[in-house]
């Protein structure tokens, strides 16, 4: 594969090439990561940024219909958006590249649009690198916005937020009761809560649940990154686009806030320090799978299981072989 | 420190060496270290086994009560118990150390009983090693039931899981809507569900409660270490005692298949194998906070955040460093 070639594609913006050069790192093969880092590395040298936009909300509470309105009316405006998923139930049920694409028939069909479903993949460290790196390539070709979604779950918004310079939360209109059901962990990296399905009947009660969480809301701390008044919560519906162009002035303004403040560099120097790191921790415990110590680990184990060996005994043992 | 003296001293069921050792094995100190391997090993010889009990529920719902009335009855029946704590909270608490002594007054003062609050410790994994070997102390010091307790919050729930032969969950009467808040995780690990507060105006709640659970198990399909009727839902009370000695009756019938069938010893098989693993990835990982790749992560690390390097190649160099 002609890597130089490739990276000239992605950086025309050419989604053919882009959707290769996606291919070629989300493949597991030895020379494929070789060929990827090669990819990366040259394509980091045009220091294109998009805004990285996280998006979590449980299912049901809309996310298909409101990444379809609100990124057909970001394309409408000019703007280039790739949509990329992460979904940590895809390992089990095979991804879910179909749905995701039907559900977003206009946004799929856009040419401003690219829209790219979740890469099932069993491990949780191997779905962020990989949506790491698709992020980047998607920086490098270009496009003005790149939206990361994830259902809600735990472990995988925590991701979506070490990637993200914004995050969104979209959440369902609720009776207060329900308001307890949302984990305090994502109330804290949210930046923007949009209450969805605020129209027809459920108006009143979008707007009840928003006021409810902008009062939740302020008993989190203030956080340093956040200009006055965010963390916000805005009443939005997908169904009729109300309050859309409303939640995209706030993402705008908050993003050149923090830009002007240097919390945007900031929060990018820390997060690739991070990605550094989780880069290293990964590619050390994968040296485990490899020979020569796949074939000790796996004797050891044997022993270990028959009583043989003490755990700690043996894992001392193992280390002891790799130096220090 | 003489580890043989201690190792004697343990085995002979003598409450300040189990206390020094448990001391010894929480030391985070490097020498303490080697001689925390050598008393486990010394002390793996002597092949005992206690029933190892993982106890879970959420707050509120009586563990302590249920702890001090379950562990008295076993007592007074000649058993010897441990109780050991895991609590995901205490990193940030300080621990539970003062609360779990007071909650369980009689317990805490029975010469048969031994109750180890948590260590606090930042990290997951240290808890696990740590409450592991401790565990193995504790089998070793000749305890005839180990029961580990820990609220109900995902991870630790797992790590309870990986290290007792028996999971016991513990919840509340509850309306039918709420039982969806038992988390299915929890609900696949548990072996008896114990419905507290059976008694006074929540006994019918209560009794209501263990039938919905019952139903709710029924949905979950069959594992083969379970013997007919396992798991099983049974409504107690810790205030008064009723249905205790039933769920003893529980504990003890299934342990007894288990065994028969073989289930216990492969269960145990598994999780020294499982600890063999963890242990050696927890000490690959641990050389990247020794030098020299401390010093190396963190001048990689400084460049990754100043934008002179890319995350990947960064992690690629550092990774050849330590060769394959």
């Amino acid at each position: 594969m002609d890597v130089n070639a490739l990276a000239d594609g992605v950086a025309d913006g050419d989604r053919r090439s882009l959707a290769r050069a996606i291919t070629l790192v989300e493949s597991a093969r030895a020379d494929h990561r070789e060929q990827a880092l090669a990819l990366l590395s040259s394509l980091r040298g045009l220091d294109r940024q998009a805004l990285r936009l996280g998006l979590s909300g449980t299912p049901g509470v809309g996310k298909s219909t409101f990444i379809e309105a609100f990124g057909c009316r970001l394309t409408e405006a000019g703007k280039r958006v790739a949509v990329l998923a992460i979904d940590p139930s895809s390992a089990r049920t095979g991804g879910s590249i179909l749905g995701d694409k039907t559900r977003m028939e206009r946004l799929s069909r856009d040419p401003r649009a690219f829209i790219r479903p979740s890469p099932s993949q069993s491990q949780m460290g191997g779905v962020a690198r990989r949506t790491r790196e698709v992020v980047a390539l998607c920086e490098a070709a270009g496009f003005d916005l790149v939206l990361i979604e994830t259902v809600g779950v735990g472990q995988s918004e925590t991701m979506v937020a070490q990637m993200c310079d914004i995050f969104l939360l979209l959440l369902a209109p609720a009776g207060g009761d329900e308001l307890q059901g949302v984990k305090r962990g994502i109330m804290e990296v949210a930046d923007l809560i949009l209450v969805n399905k605020a129209d027809g009947d459920l108006k009143p009660a979008a707007m009840r649940t928003a006021a409810d969480y902008a009062l939740a809301l302020r008993l989190l701390r203030h956080r340093p990154q956040d200009p006055p008044g965010f963390p916000k919560v805005l009443p939005v519906s997908a169904e009729t686009g109300d309050g859309l162009a409303g939640a995209w002035d706030e993402i705008a303004s908050l993003a050149a806030w923090r830009r002007e403040n240097g919390h945007w560099q900031a929060r990018r120097a820390d997060q690739a320090r991070g990605w550094f790191e989780e880069e290293v921790r990964q590619g050390l415990l994968a040296r485990l799978s490899r020979e020569p110590m796949r074939g000790v680990l796996e004797r050891l184990g044997q022993e270990v299981a028959g009583g043989q060996r003490a755990p700690e005994a043996a894992a001392a043992e193992l280390l002891a072989m790799v130096g220090r």
